[in-house]
């Protein structure tokens, strides 16, 4: 299969989805629209919804049952890249190539774009009911499932130790705290979140799970060898921020090699947990490979 | 009745669940959990939480119905004043007398301890479903209804035009935007999760909703006039910060007189609009008078 190509489609379907449900430009008061757009169409991967929309596919589902959540998905991850780059907390000036949000509409917009974006995207999931065939309770679920992803005990969390870890030598388990709930608590729930709108059984719901538990790390891994190796230009960001900052990252407690390794590990167990799927997995299996090898 | 005695009551009752509901002080990482129960337990008046409560009593429920959406209600309200409070924003050191989170704990983690309440607030509304005999499509009717009323096209929206208006003359139409918006559109869809959690049909549904944007717009305004009249210790904050900033407010644009004609206007309307849930209701006709009358 053309990996490349399905996933070009799949982001054209969520960036037309993204766009028709979210409020125009010229709603008043137009400027918390324009912020809002601006990150969302700023070049993102779409790699969280199109998670969403495997997981419906594993289940035999089209994209469409899912497609409310998925585009919340990449709300929750573009509010917190805005949050994450204000000057109170990253202070990044650029973000894929472009000025961040803070830089375009202020600070103030940038906080309250942030938190308009969280919750529109809690609202889209409500709006996941519209879906002929998906369950309310089903919704509820997801709701839960998302909530917890991204708050505290997930991706929130996440930010919380990494903000506090700063300058400081850390443990293997506050590395591995990091990297599971910083951004793979978000990746996680958006593999199960399409998999309860789907009805997965138990079984099909476990081996959902480990695959997202084992994605997750591999894209965190990846981001921080990217962080070391990677090409500024590709990656649209400032490379070697991280030891500059003295981020304590996988690469610098283990080093590249060893680094890599553990990548290999995990996309074959991540790909192992799919397997039962069949065809039905074979665009989750191209996602490992897709992950694994991406250079930005 | 003695409202006062009920009120005081119901406010144990939410301050109970909030503490049961909400992360421990304890549970990694400390700080976050620390930030959001400083502000949670900083001594809000709980009306948010009560207004859910009483829909459901109106409509014949008990306040345990409606109780993890009546919490989630306060954390929005709560995270709102965070975030409003940052140096980008309103830039304020104290907030009902005590210093605010920023303050206390540095602006990123007021910034993420914000988000992380918005999150658990959305979260809580998904945990009503485990009350016994609450519907599920009713949990993501309330869940539509509060992120409506707490995103772009409700408080938050409110909060942008308030920034983007001031130091500037006011139009009328502007200052009802931001009356209805800033704080009527949580204390609106506070009554209306209460009801359709609770069943409401048509009517009464439509009933609760005419008392909750009334009593929006009375809240909104006596804030306005207590800014202008009130006494700072009781308030806990500086009175005459709104004529500082040149903000448009209801007393600046009608005067102290109008805008006190106008909340027994308002007054009259939202008791009218409850009248026909009979004794159910009296505690919802007292809160009329209570917020009317408060000095803080």
């Amino acid at each position: 299969m053309d990996f490349k190509k399905y996933l070009n489609k799949k982001c054209v379907l969520v960036d037309k989805a993204l766009d028709k449900l979210m409020p125009v430009k010229e709603e008043y008061p137009s400027i918390i629209n324009q912020a809002m757009r601006y990150s969302v169409f700023a070049g993102g991967k779409r790699v969280r919804p199109v998670l969403v929309i495997m997981a419906a596919e594993a289940l035999g589902f089209k994209a469409e049952r899912v497609m409310p959540t998925a585009c919340a998905m990449e709300l929750i991850h573009t509010y917190s890249l805005i949050h994450d780059d204000l000057p109170c907390m990253d202070d990044d000036d650029y973000r894929r190539g472009k000025l961040t949000n803070h830089k375009v509409f202020g600070e103030n917009m940038a906080v309250l774009g942030g938190d308009g974006l969280l919750t529109f995207a809690f609202e889209l999931i409500a709006k996941n009911m519209e879906i002929k065939g998906v369950n309310p309770s089903t919704v509820v679920k997801a709701l839960k499932i998302i909530a917890d992803g991204a708050g505290t005990h997930g991706m929130v969390g996440g930010q919380v130790v990494d903000i506090i870890s700063e300058n400081k030598k850390l443990s293997e388990p506050v590395l591995q705290y990091i990297h599971t709930h910083k951004t793979g608590a978000l990746i996680r729930a958006s593999i199960l979140s399409g998999a309860v709108l789907c009805n997965a059984d138990d079984k099909k719901y476990k081996a959902l799970r480990i695959y997202g538990e084992h994605i997750g790390l591999i894209f965190q891994i990846v981001d921080d060898i990217l962080n070391v190796t990677g090409d500024a230009k590709k990656l649209g960001k400032a490379v070697g921020s991280d030891a500059k900052r003295k981020k304590m990252t996988y690469p610098s407690l283990f080093g590249l090699k060893q680094s890599r390794e553990e990548v290999e590990l995990l996309s074959e167990k991540a790909k192992a947990a799919v397997k039962p799927f069949g065809k039905k997995a074979e665009t989750m299996l191209a996602l490992v490979d897709f992950l694994k090898n991406r250079e930005r």
